[in-house]
């Protein structure tokens, strides 16, 4: 029996969003699935649609913001993979119990009306994970 | 109309591969899709299954592999993103055409049977992104 978990969404941090829109939508032939601030993370976020995946491009709103260090002198950087989860509650519990560092108790708001929870990279082998349960939305 | 890509795996360098496949094996509940030895990239992969999706676990056969320098310090770092397309020698040509450039102009063998190619992170908003076609297979 396995965890049942699937690929969320993979987040990129990047320099240059409108640059990177155009080469994911006009290049690769990508559409874009959603586009919203999350003033709590200090994030731009947009939401590029692969098949029941998603690739989210991150834009810091602020300069002093961790991503930006985060990225360094790279023009994007892979930041996290999220998995979707059905139960991020239970999820949290499980993993809890089982000794992994957890970034967030309990779930709270993501994008695209997500609630996320974050695990720490230190008990993921080094990726920071995200774990996220959608919740009803009309996309 | 879109590309159709989903996302066929996400690939990760890791420090050490056997303390990173317990981690997403024993605690995180995955399980182990495939472990393969690539010799033409250097590489032995193990693929961990996330739904329809992959995390690709990579570790470099060799000190001298260029991505025991794309790792430098960390303990692991994400590597590329690939996308499953239907037809990979299409999508190339449709690529080529509208100006992406190509590390692999033809498609050639990558891991778990897949036929692969790679783009250049230059086109593609600075993340390395591979294609792949799934070959028949049983799993």
């Amino acid at each position: 029996m396995t965890n049942g978990w699937t690929i969320d969404h993979v987040a990129i941090v990047v320099a240059d969003l409108e640059a990177t829109i155009a080469t994911y939508e006009r290049t690769l032939g990508f559409a874009q699935l959603y586009r919203e601030t999350i003033v709590e993370q200090g994030v731009e976020a947009v939401g590029i649609a692969a098949g029941d995946s998603v690739i989210e491009l991150l834009r810091p709103l602020d300069e002093a913001s961790p991503i930006v260090r985060f990225r360094g002198d790279a023009l994007t950087k892979m930041h996290h993979i999220a998995y979707r989860v059905r139960d991020l509650r239970a999820e949290l519990e499980r993993l809890k119990a089982a000794g992994v560092r957890l970034i967030d108790e309990t779930p709270r708001a993501g994008a695209h009306g997500n609630s996320i929870a974050f695990l720490h990279p230190k008990s993921t082998g080094g990726v920071l994970t995200e774990l996220c349960e959608r919740q009803a939305r009309d996309s």
